[in-house]
């Protein structure tokens, strides 16, 4: 294992993606000591019973004090308060993240909190399941995963070193490290998680509602598709609220593009236009070939979930 | 095993479903002799190799000869024509039916071109994956999948015992069986299958498509939620292109459905209204728990898929 990258790490807020920090973090030797400051008393219990801190608390100073790296694992909403609570307590030098959705608003909201001395750096890990809690978390969530850093314009070498460290920690994690630009990420992440969010919750929404075909059909006869889409649709509705809250522009500049690709679609359709069906379905196979060649996805059929059922 | 329910049983057109019933019905003794017709040559060939069934050809009427069942398992707007062939051949007493995934045309189809004496018998199995091919299929994909019937509405005797020997059929192969009006189920289906494939496709076609973002880069961020819907859009393009083609009224009439609702949810976002968000999307959480609880999907997060991966 040799030296921890932080002897001591603090973590607020502490469900599925600041629990797995720990869980990994702890396997990988990156870290000493760990503290954990949650809102939630139940969460603390839990996290308690589950050995994952060496001090848990409600108290995000107390957390905070002394500690090398702080990772703010909050809804993106609540980053900036959580930081305003931290600040007097920060030791100069601690190297401050966090793993929010949207990076404009938090790298806003974390540098304008941030003390002086302190190395604000954004993160991103594109990482997650559907679900919530600290028991939800595991070590290998970062394992082959992006992590994107949106570091600040400063090229001064403590802050350079500081970049440097914080890579080398989610690297000890199993993560591949990219850097970007703020507004670049939030474009990104736009298209690849934000929209296919927004289309999930919407489809699971309509289906819910109609006169036609009741709840208990759209269920039983999910097989054929929809119950894809109910994967996502089951995520945090408090973090995902935020994050439409806090990409507004991005979103609704892809929903554009979507809502337009999808009037063309309906009128292919309506007018029996075989050939131009038939040539999107297939250029959508290759997207699909690529993205299992880049790793982020399992070649199994039906994601292998067929042959793991009871 | 005991006697085989269909002594022979005959499949038009060997894919991913038509080479998984032969598995399926060969694995519980639900047939004796096998005859596959292909237009394919190459799927002929990998037939033959995988020794599949004890004749393949690419005669229709020649493999449909003596059958006590003929299962027509091609694509959606070629089953009109593949019974036309298979008319001549057909002896009287046989159960003919199919899988294709709209039952309206199909069922008009089967019946228009049926000889007198043949039990026409439409269902779908709401089961599959993204794969295409004989060598895409396997033994189990109907395991505790939904098989649903559309009888035509007569009542004599010969054809309620014809429904009820299809019945025994496809729960020996591990399904369960409806029954259900052709309009419903070409609703339903709409609904729970459809839709998703469209939005699945059209998202996808979106993400390839941008300007500001690559392909490349939606490729690697895929992990937050676009890989889910790539999987899906993976599907047989000939297939899907024939199902829109032919359930064009229902599609259409959810679409409006989705769109409107697509079209609320971003003004929400636009004006900022979170309660809205949340309140939708803590709605949807509750689907995809009565989909586990029918037992349609796996409870494991992300689909169990990330402890598969190498």
């Amino acid at each position: 294992m040799g030296q921890a990258i932080y002897p001591k790490m603090a973590v607020v807020g502490c469900g599925l993606i600041g629990s797995s920090v720990i869980r990994a973090a702890r396997q990988a030797g990156a870290v000493g000591e760990v503290a954990v400051a949650d809102a939630k008393p139940e969460h603390r219990a839990r996290i308690a019973d589950l050995g994952l801190a060496d001090t848990v608390t409600g108290d995000i100073a107390e957390a905070v004090r002394d500690a090398d790296l702080v990772v703010f694992a909050v809804p993106v909403l609540a980053m900036g308060e959580a930081m305003k609570a931290a600040a007097p307590a920060l030791k100069p030098g601690v190297t401050v993240t966090d793993v929010g959705s949207v990076k404009g608003s938090v790298a806003e909201a974390l540098q304008e909190a941030a003390p002086e001395g302190v190395f604000v750096i954004p993160g991103h890990p594109i990482a997650g399941t559907e679900q919530s809690g600290p028991d939800a978390g595991f070590p290998e969530l970062f394992q082959n995963r992006w992590l994107i850093l949106t570091p600040q314009e400063r090229d001064d070498a403590p802050y350079r070193e500081a970049v440097a460290r914080l890579t080398a920690f989610w690297t000890a994690l199993g993560s591949n490290v990219e850097q970007m630009d703020v507004r670049h990420h939030d474009l990104v992440l736009a298209v690849t998680s934000h929209l296919p969010h927004l289309i999930a919750y919407n489809i699971v929404g309509t289906a819910a509602d109609l006169e036609g075909v009741t709840q208990a059909e759209v269920m039983k006869y999910s097989a054929g598709g929809f119950r894809d889409f109910t994967r996502i649709a089951a995520s945090d509705p408090t973090m995902w609220r935020d994050v439409f809250l806090t990409n507004r522009e991005a979103v609704l500049e892809i929903l554009g593009r979507f809502t337009e690709d999808l009037q063309a679609l309906s009128r292919a359709i309506r007018w029996g236009e075989g050939d131009k069906l038939f040539e999107l379905f297939s250029r959508t196979r290759e997207i699909r070939r690529g993205v299992i060649a880049a790793g982020q996805e399992t070649p199994e059929p039906n994601f292998g979930r067929d042959h793991r059922q009871p």
